[in-house]
């Protein structure tokens, strides 16, 4: 039962209307709150309202590491998730970067994202979205630091906290994924539906210094550390790392 | 390596000062957002800077549920995270509630809270600790929808995004965990280091709304709903049922 179900009449989805499939994607690595705050939302506007079903899709259903201490363990894999409302692909960092060469990874979303009305991104989970070839001509967006690599698959980088474009809906970095998560949870419902789950999950954001002050931070002065990481993990891959070092 | 040392010189901790380690709570049911947000802002903390140790302990190393369809497992145990620096629990809905008459659990949190400097919960955490006695006389906050249970426990509950009360550090719903941990690492380094975690995690919020209106969120009627939770969660238990009910 659903935190508001007893306390208030909710609005209920027509029967008629099919459930519509959010499905998250997981891979050994990632940033953990990249996909933990969309998941978070999504799981909450699936206990508030009927029509929507929310699944984490790995290759295989075993524990993989994060880039925290917690090990996590999806439940469902790409080849049983058939044809979902929504894909949303989180990032990282050395291992999304690696993961760029990928392909079984990078086949497996493009397949979920071939009938998606919705294809999500946080933070460097566009770097996947591109090397997967999917934002060719799109305006999208990233984590600041890797920002530019956009262009490296025929996308123009965009510096804001979400970026729509057709069927696409990139993330900035990390944290953004939950801006981005309520912003299509009214897409797909209503403003009304968004805020119930923001005030669910209690959603009134006070950072302690403040937002981030964009003027202070030299992003310039990170991309050859930015390029220092793509050299280590793409050795491999010669012609994937041609065209992001620039 | 961390993503700002090659960038820029970071501070690093004198190598004479002990390492710290914050370990989380990982019980099963748990609302995964409460545990990954401070979790993610405490390893950016460990990328950077020396001196940190983060682990997320649980009772057995073993796959769990969370109120997301992603399940966890802990890289740790009570039994052998030894004297943490803090300790953080999070909190959830019925799991949790249920979790104040688990005796084994609240035994855990007593005995990594024994000689902590810092105990912290997110949500609903903060009624585990009062069920573990640690909160008697004490200010703190937790969820919107179950903050006057804390009278029960002897804490007074306070409406703010965070409450601190000597070791005591209480975050509010959820996502309150984030500005919570960003504000935790500020005090345990200084406000550069917390600033430079933000920028990390890309912690620059635009709710799609803007933050909650509590001046339309009608608190008192969702009360009924609380308690029919906990009647429901705790019916074994009557003593703590009626600590609980008003």
């Amino acid at each position: 039962m659903s935190v508001t179900d007893t306390a208030q009449p909710t609005q209920r989805t027509q029967p008629s209307q099919p459930t519509r499939t959010v499905a998250f994607v997981a891979y050994p690595g990632l940033t953990l709150l990249d996909l933990v705050g969309p998941l978070q939302v999504f799981s909450a506007l699936q206990s508030v309202r009927d029509g929507f079903r929310v699944v984490v899709m790995g290759r295989r259903l075993r524990v993989m590491e994060t880039d925290t201490p917690l090990a996590v363990v999806p439940d469902s894999t790409f080849d049983y998730t058939m044809d979902p409302y929504a894909v949303v692909v989180p990032g990282g960092l050395v291992p999304t970067l690696a993961a760029m060469a990928d392909r079984s990874l990078l086949d497996g979303i493009r397949r979920a994202a071939a009938h998606a009305e919705v294809i999500g991104s946080v933070c460097t989970g566009s770097l996947l979205l591109g090397a997967a070839g999917l934002l060719d001509g799109r305006r999208a967006t990233t984590h600041w630091m890797f920002r530019d690599l956009l262009t490296s698959f025929g996308a123009t980088p965009v510096a804001e906290r979400w970026v729509e474009d057709g069927p696409y809906l990139t993330a900035a970095g990390v944290s953004a994924g939950i801006d981005m998560a309520l912003h299509l949870v009214s897409r797909m419902t209503d403003e009304q539906t968004a805020r119930e789950v923001q005030l669910l999950i209690e959603y009134d954001p006070q950072p302690p210094f403040g937002g981030i002050d964009w003027g202070t931070v030299d992003i310039e002065s990170h991309a050859p550390l930015a390029q220092q990481f793509l050299t280590e993990v793409l050795t491999g891959h010669p012609d994937l790392l041609a065209l992001l070092r620039r």
